[in-house]
């Protein structure tokens, strides 16, 4: 039988190439191998979203960028997690058995703790891990992708599984299994340090040419002159060229760099064009997909159509378990 | 306009004389000048009951003594609080407006610390305030009964309800107002602490006349004879009937305790036969329905149906001005 994966994307602003290359990528390559559920988390998004507007533009861009990727939606179903509103359901129920210890020792949690935020953090992003733990739970999922730094998630979500199984015999939760992603190359941002929308060092891989290429030119670099010898070891725009360029097109970057008389404008240059090049077909198809949106939208519904009898199978069981509804 | 009420009954265990008097009555009463909604707390209830079939007993026996002690559900909507699952999901985004600081100061929580049982509580009672607050506001409720001990869950409401309002514009929840109720007569258990079911010494006041007779007659009294006057201030028996007797009968009782050769078994007599003649009608109503157990359920489902249009409104715009789902 095939196996179920499952992948969360939480919908706060635009995907970089940093999120592209460490998971949207590795995500729409399990369609090949598992029956793929994906969904846009906006309830995660909402513990630090206040804009509606900006939910909703930045939930049809994921599902945009999914699509012009390559996710198939007549293989994978890709949906909107509020579609599912039984997942909030669920992480009530398994709130009920979740000592709150558990959640003391999450992460994100303690390191809110050690920022001396504890007070002034919102209740959801203490009870994250739980709705986490609902969202893959309610899927009956085998396995979820997760990086080095989820896998306390996954670790918890099998925790309060276990303990909702034991509470209630019957609930039958199924224990997920983390599949733990290769350890993916960093990806440096225009600052050197890692992408991240929070350094506000981003490169946009769909953006249009013009923009992209201004993106590149803003890499910053250190003040050799046109004439000088430069070391590729240090350097982002050699850094980034070396995630798209083949090994001979790389040792020729190398070559100009050790060289002399090759600017970082030059290899900025040859940067955009190689991005430029391996994304345009992509986003040839986003932006066609951008200019539909009830097109997008009906692709979520159709997810979420999809997932729905998963969705009910579970529930049944868990609210028979628990005593909820009628007999 | 006529004003909505909101009650709501945690469905644990048997109702006794002390939630009949403190809470069922007066909720009952509201029907007469409110729009009232009642609902059974099923998910509270999971925060410590593990046994399926007792939350489901419990139910319809709570839903029974509803109905047996004068609910109209033409009037009144009575119904489960899972049939409207959605409070989980306005719990969920009122959790993202509400501080940690919040909840650490409710006053069960603060208990839990004290005893040193905050690391193994469940993040259910952690949570508790936020179901709560959802519970009132998604039906819109202009009142709510409290006693004096749940003021703070009403101000807590008022609160998460404001930040969700200014956070979120165009969610407009209505601020609820707190209907305290009068300080009602503390009623004693059989061994004269406060009635509740955690000291075992409850009086159910539906319970068949053989049964209540026992329980009247295991009150506890002092170690006097027949023949010595006896103090009615300090007495069980006397304080249970002081709740059932007329003025008349009050003095008559009175008279007897201090005049000597009155027995306590006599005392409990009369008071078994001033309780049995008040309830024995709403008892043979409680049988009737006991009985008939889909009569019960229609009305369950009848009157999360009538609520439901309510739900769906006030959801509409949270959603709306959050920005989940689809524009």
């Amino acid at each position: 039988m095939v196996k179920r994966s499952l992948s969360g994307i939480k919908s706060t602003g635009i995907p970089h190439l940093g999120n592209y290359l460490g998971m949207i990528k590795p995500a729409i390559e399990l369609q090949e191998s598992y029956e793929s559920f994906y969904f846009v988390a906006e309830y995660h998004a909402l513990t630090t979203e206040r804009d509606p507007a900006a939910m909703r533009r930045s939930t049809q861009m994921i599902t945009a960028y999914f699509l012009a990727f390559g996710l198939d939606p007549a293989r994978a179903a890709f949906f909107r997690q509020s579609a599912i509103p039984e997942v909030t359901e669920l992480a009530w129920i398994l709130s009920c058995v979740t000592h709150m210890g558990l959640l003391e020792r999450a992460h994100a949690w303690k390191a809110a703790k050690d920022r001396g935020e504890s007070n002034e953090t919102n209740h959801g992003l203490f009870g994250y891990p739980v709705l986490m733990a609902a969202d893959i739970l309610i899927y009956d999922s085998d396995v979820v992708p997760v990086g080095q730094d989820q896998i306390q998630h996954l670790e918890m979500t099998r925790d309060m599984a276990t303990k909702l199984n034991l509470a209630f015999p019957g609930a039958d939760l199924k224990l997920p299994q983390a599949l733990v992603q290769k350890e993916v190359a960093v990806v440096p941002g225009i600052d050197g340090q890692k992408m991240s929308k929070s350094y506000d060092n981003i490169i946009e891989p769909l953006a249009p040419p013009k923009a992209l290429r201004k993106q590149c030119m803003k890499i910053i670099t250190d003040s050799k002159s046109l004439e000088d010898p430069k070391d590729p070891t240090n350097d982002a725009t050699f850094a980034l060229y070396k995630l798209f360029a083949t090994p001979d097109e790389l040792a020729e970057m190398e070559a100009n760099y050790r060289g002399g008389n090759y600017g970082y404008g030059h290899a900025k240059e040859a940067l955009f064009q190689k991005m430029n090049e391996y994304f345009t077909p992509y986003r040839e198809n986003y932006e066609r997909l951008m200019a539909d949106p009830d097109t997008l939208e009906d692709v979520l519904e159709a997810g979420s159509k999809r997932v729905r009898p998963v969705v009910e199978e579970v529930m049944e069981r868990v609210r028979s378990a628990t005593g909820l509804g009628r007999p």
